[in-house]
């Protein structure tokens, strides 16, 4: 009896969409006011979620705050507040668009996570722009 | 590495739930209010879901504003500010039920869209009644 | 020792905002879309107000099932999946805009509800579009 | 052409994570605050996904009135406003857990839907811990 | 220039609406389901809004993380995953209504405020059922 | 008989908090992490309440389209995908706390509305920090 567990989280952070094989001009052409050399930013959304087996004595399939606190260090600690260009180790050599952060976030968090799980994230850039990684 | 990318948009409309095939008095027993002669409306709400690879200049799975203009020309610049029984071809001999509507919606949308994209359609009726189509 | 107790409640319904002493020209003009001879619809959210002294005996401002079957008569039974220019008595000689539908909803309520209550009213069109009536 | 149709209910109720088998002390170290021995309580928002054909007459996948009508016979009138661990059956011999929670109410609504729909159930204990039953 | 900071919070409990003057059976006819003996409970959501001058230094009416940290210490550690009626004292010989806890927890947090600021309180018991205090 | 009329907008923008006249660890020590040398962002939402007279021909307070023209005009068009600091004449000598943009687009919208109507402005940092101005 396998269930998913959805629990969300949150951080704000800036970030342009830039290429450096292009020119400037080129940048502004494909990514419009998205590449604004000062950057811009979002309060980004997260939903992640873990599916597993319901263990008998629990009724969890994972502890929650267990699950929160996995998020706190391997996402929000790490992109909360933060310039993603410039001051993280991810995004130094990787567009930060919607979909390369979604798939970022999914590898952090499924290397710290049992084998028994399945996971997928979802991340909100805004209200109206989504992203999930894996799809089925 | 496929990722899904989801887009929100919005129409408002009036409809009318009715089967000419049908008496009046079926068509009240059957569809309730929803039958009324001089229609209601909705703010109908919409998430369309494209899935596809990333590219590896843009980071992209597709273009948001590129996808939000197809949906503005494809469903809300016919849909939005109309009554769905008379003002549109789709629905003249089409019961425009929630059902219906979001097959419609995907059909338009899939008829415009590369076929290296997966895409689903999600309809809000209202807060509490939604529909999606396809289905895995 | 006064509090505000605040309910929700919903309708659907169709209108088209229409100024019979004008010209369909000069509808199409002034009201644009808005004025679609066949109308259009919307999913209108309501947030009724009501500010009185706390009972003591029953920690109430107001017994919130009796405010919502309150609504429910006034308002929903009235509007809910009605054409509001041709359903309704209300709006045959008035413009159904937010507006004046904010302030038709607070005087049918008003008239039911007890001179010790203070009363507020609003009105969402579509999530953007927002009505309140009285104001301060 | 299968579509899923998708229904929103709540209920309100209290609950504790509690383990017979253990002591209080395990009972605490386990579940944290979520076992206070005097219970705690919940907003439960449910999403009931109900797909399956669309019927030609009706262009209904289901009649959603009807669907309303069985999740507040089969969910709403059993737990809303009741201690699940004390005034339920359900909930006698099984800890109220999220996930136990969602595969109890995917079990009562299945037991009473035709087998030609599939049913999915989500559940949200607060807005940020999300249960779904079952998985893909 | 005073500018209003409004800061949401959240805790979950149970509660039970119960005047001990008053019979089982009167307690049941006023408070109906709202009287259950076992409890049921609520995610209560709460907006403080804190009224006062901008200061030039900073920019900060206050600062929102001390404002969080005070309504954590006095609001949330007081009453999360608490029995309203059984494990507080502001609640032992007061009706845990929706109206009695949002003055209350103004009085708690206005006792902690500098009088130079203004307060309000909003309560959500429930999206639908929502309690403010004071009142203009 | 005056109606407030309330209409949503959004901007996502970079900032920093950072007063010049202090040192780098002073900064750090008021600010915390929203002093970050590289900056972070936010998706601000916007409601602006616009209160005036309805006029009797068009059953209107003011154009709503217009009304969101001029926000965007003034505010989106000044503030979207841009960095605060280092982009808007505004926030140039001006720390972009929530509390001094709020007052910033008030001016703003307050330079281009027809004295007939009061205005307020309420900004959402995030989901929990909200800043109103002016205050009642």
């Amino acid at each position: 009896m396998r269930v998913a567990v959805i629990r969300h989280a949150h951080f704000n952070a800036a970030h342009r969409l830039f290429n450096p094989a292009w020119s400037d001009e080129k940048n502004r052409q494909v990514f419009g006011k998205c590449s604004n050399p000062n950057y811009h930013g979002h309060n980004y959304n997260l939903e992640v979620r873990v599916t597993g087996p319901i263990d008998r004595d629990t009724g969890y399939v994972i502890d929650i705050g267990m699950l929160a606190g996995l998020i706190r260090t391997e996402v929000e600690d790490r992109f909360d507040h933060k310039n993603l260009n410039l001051d993280t180790e991810e995004f130094k050599h990787l567009i930060p668009s919607g979909e390369n952060i979604v798939v970022v976030i999914y590898n952090l968090l499924r290397a710290k996570l049992d084998h028994k799980y399945d996971l997928k994230v979802r991340l909100y850039e805004t209200e109206r722009n989504i992203f999930e990684y894996p799809v089925d």
